[in-house]
């Protein structure tokens, strides 16, 4: 039985602004739950509809109706377990490893690939401008599954951060130096990924050192590649060297 | 003014089923109308809200009201314009570069992305299994934009395809070869990437004859890369060289 001002609660934190004040997320779905169990995300709550859940897994939940599952679930179709954990708290970021900055990465799923990427590729650092959209959003805890818990992610401001950092600071862009070309055998740095429609803004491109670009292979044409796909391509880039 | 039939025409377009049998699709928003204009597609209807469209765009539309539009868009918020094109006729497959094979892709998204990838990397084929999404599924076009129209995409039985084909078959494991080991100088072949849960299906990797695989740096976890993600890069790893 989950009461009234619980539904409303759960319900709230489907608001970025509730999840900020409350510190708070909700996930729903077991594999991505066990993920955060295991990786020692700190549960505040878990609700499931299964009894066999409830029997075979070693974390604490409560047993409630599918009629109460609908009720707090943002799903058309709930799955039969949801969870509410509280928000890891943002480390200071090492510059001794590579990293990645978002300069206003708006569409949820991307953050999520990004952050999965991230994760393959031992990115355990991610900076966000502001305005990127919230690492807390269901579709971006869709897309990351358990990475979340393993890759440090950071708000604050783009422009702050890269003017005081010590280490190189790569961008991509549509007109980039060829990354084929580029040396990647130094050990750290720290690649920018811009907005899905602008790129990087001007203000942030204007604090990189090195501009970098995927080269094109097929008919030219103004098209990008995606934001993920081009940080899949950069960071593989990146890793072998 | 939209008959009443044309509206169920059109609406009815959204089904995999209708889309087969006229052999049209609908996409909505100027940017990809005008990007499958330009690239040839034939429009079979356009239909706009805009009279600035009307005069401006050199493509033949109807003007039609905000009312209409609504009835016959698949969004919520309706964009100012929506076009009935007519399906590209699938060519025969040419075995003198690298193409791409899908093992029952299921997401949109996924599809979407990788026919832009294709685009961008030069593959101008793409054979998909049967049960691969329809990639005239809006949320595949969507992620798609003007490639659709430069990438031949033929649906068919993809084991036979493979064994009928001639030229090296590459598919996409958790436990290929380090694909940074490969040798990729060789100017043809298939790269055959995997349903989303299940991978590759073993009616398939038995015609495979080099398993690849790209390397985690991160914790070794048991999840995988994103299909659309893993393309991105086995991609890059096989323009690059």
């Amino acid at each position: 039985m989950v009461s009234k001002s619980q539904i409303k609660f759960i319900k709230n934190l489907q608001q970025k602004k509730y999840r900020t004040e409350h510190k708070l997320f909700v996930v729903e779905g077991i594999k991505v739950v066990k993920e955060l169990v295991k990786a020692n995300m700190k549960p505040y709550a878990i609700y499931t509809t299964s009894n066999a859940i409830l029997a075979e897994e070693s974390f604490k939940c409560e047993l409630i109706s599918e009629a109460d599952l609908k009720k707090i679930s943002a799903l058309k179709t709930p799955n039969n377990i949801l969870a509410v954990f509280h928000q890891a708290k943002a480390a200071e970021i090492a510059e001794d490893n590579w990293l990645v900055a978002l300069d206003d990465v708006r569409d949820p799923g991307n953050l999520g690939t990004i952050i999965r990427l991230c994760d393959w590729f031992g990115i355990t650092n991610l900076f966000c401008s502001s305005q990127t959209v919230d690492c807390y959003n269901p579709k971006t805890l869709q897309a990351t599954m358990g990475s979340m818990a393993r890759v440090n992610i950071v708000y604050g401001n783009l422009e702050d951060f890269l003017q005081a950092t010590k280490i190189p600071v790569y961008g991509a862009f549509m007109d980039g130096k060829n990354v084929y070309k580029e040396d990647f055998t130094i050990k750290k740095g720290i690649l920018v990924m811009g907005n899905e429609a602008n790129g990087v803004s001007p203000e942030v491109e204007a604090l990189i050192t090195k501009k970098i670009s995927i080269p094109q292979f097929g008919t030219k044409t103004t098209e990008s590649l995606n934001v993920a796909t081009a940080t899949a391509i950069l960071l593989n880039e990146i890793r072998r060297g």
